[in-house]
């Protein structure tokens, strides 16, 4: 079995829970050690098994992420959970490579603007950098699996209106310089579920048996139409935060990653069984509300909770 | 024309905004009448043409819709907006006849269960009122429209799993009784986008060119996915409520209604032009904050604003 194919099948659904990566980028208190690890073992016991944690980023810079060893040897020691985590640069590369991660991300932009305000790099640039990456996993850690994350490929805060022919030939060059799979985000929540029903079919035509990946945001209140109309369109790897926790520097003002728990009920009414119990990921968030107050939680399941039949899950 | 089709068509997109009405059934401090008619004014002017605005039962204990007849006024006064009430008893019915009301809504429970619980009556007897109200309206004010809001459609938080051959039964029943159009209701927010998708396929069946309505609660975050299932699957006219005000009695703990800002955003990106400005949306919504302190809003739209580039119209 293929690295990539150990972590992800296209014969079912994955949720990647992006809460302790995506969720913490910009927040100003963030859970101590010890809670991101009771976060992670509740979560776990739930029933989720990929779960991204953090980037390989300057700790005087991104304190959030200093735990990030620890957190990558709490998952490794969890039977059949997986971890991700982002490298940015040659350094982050280099970390991410002598660490226990199972999948290092990388990010390429949609547009040459955000690449530039985002990264100081052009994407032509980003797209060798996940070349590097791939190739120092190919000598340094061959089980490892590199994702390749294109944000703003839906439309972009900074650049506008972004055609869906330059993201699949960026998705296609990132797979050609060695990414095992392609992400597509829409980082700032531009998108209606039809936009993204025809990019997710023309991601699958792409990518043929191999899974993509569609990290989306709920800047909008889109979120899980775009999820639903996602999965209606052969993706079938989805992201979502614990709370719908995250925000981004380019969308100001904005609601979060798509809420992983409305996600996780979302699939099984769809058919799409995930594994996950959506009680004890209840008290996942319970955890993450004590050790972030202040911040932001958002969502409806959590309040209501499933409803009182049993075949609610299609 | 018909009265109804002078009201509603399949040839585009109507929403109605059901706030004042569906938003303030269990509130316990409300606009008082100035603000409820700068709320109506408001929207208007942002472009809304369809509010549903109260119900005709005792002022002692529906003080909310005491007002109702000045609001009534109010939008007759504003040209090509439509007004609907609620009438759910005979002397509801004969104020609303009275009224200058352009539809009456009779309520149906899909279950027996919930029937008795709300109403005091069987769903037979329910049947029974829609088609007594409906000859009322033939004699008294043949211009009004009758809607029957079938409640509890995709599934009871009392009796449980609802069969959708029932409850097409029931449509059934109450166009044969003489209501003008049928509304399918999630009351307590049980349905996903395939069950909502299946049901709108089943309803235009019934109703061939006759449009009908769909009524949804976002009481475990999947309003915004079940509305662009329904436009997906040939429904034409969506409730939806300001900052997505609303709750439920059956329906504890739960989020309100669709956000009527999100559902505008959502029908723009799939097409659906709706007339409605979202910037013009967004200070109703601001009247009916300060109006309504303490009450929870909802949704994301508001806050972010529409996407900036021009092409987010589909």
């Amino acid at each position: 079995m293929s690295p990539l194919s150990r972590i992800y099948s296209n014969d079912r659904v994955t949720l990647r829970e992006v809460g302790l990566r995506d969720g913490l980028q910009l927040v100003k208190i963030w859970p101590d050690t010890s809670a991101k690890i009771e976060w992670l073992k509740r979560e776990y016991s739930a029933g989720v098994r990929h779960f991204e944690v953090g980037s390989f980023l300057p700790p005087s810079r991104f304190p959030q992420f200093a735990d990030l060893p620890v957190l990558l040897e709490a998952i490794a020691s969890l039977e059949g959970a997986y971890s991700a985590v982002l490298a940015l640069n040659d350094r982050g590369a280099e970390e991410a490579m002598q660490s226990v991660a199972d999948e290092i991300v990388c990010v390429v932009s949609a547009t040459e603007e955000h690449s530039q305000a985002n990264m100081r790099r052009t994407r032509a640039d980003a797209v060798s950098l996940v070349g590097k990456i791939a190739a120092m996993r190919d000598d340094a850690a061959p089980q490892k699996i590199i994702n390749a994350g294109i944000a703003m490929a839906f439309g972009c805060s900074i650049a506008g209106t972004v055609n869906q022919t330059g993201v699949l030939k960026l998705a296609e060059a990132c797979l050609d310089a060695g990414a095992d799979i392609v992400g597509i985000a829409d980082t700032v929540g531009y998108a209606g579920p039809r936009q993204v029903g025809e990019m997710c079919r023309a991601m699958q035509k792409l990518c043929g048996d191999r899974p993509f990946i569609i990290h989306l945001h709920d800047t909008r209140g889109m979120g899980v139409a775009n999820a639903a109309a996602a999965l209606d369109n052969g993706a079938r790897v989805l992201d979502g935060a614990l709370g719908g926790l995250g925000g981004c520097p380019f969308a100001p003002g904005a609601t979060g990653n798509i809420v992983f728990e409305d996600l996780v009920f979302l699939c099984e009414t769809m058919g799409f069984s995930t594994g996950i119990e959506l009680e004890e990921l209840k008290s996942t968030r319970l955890i993450a509300e004590n050790a972030m107050p202040g911040e932001a939680f958002y969502g409806a399941l959590h309040k209501a909770g499933a409803p009182a039949i049993s075949e609610w899950k299609a």
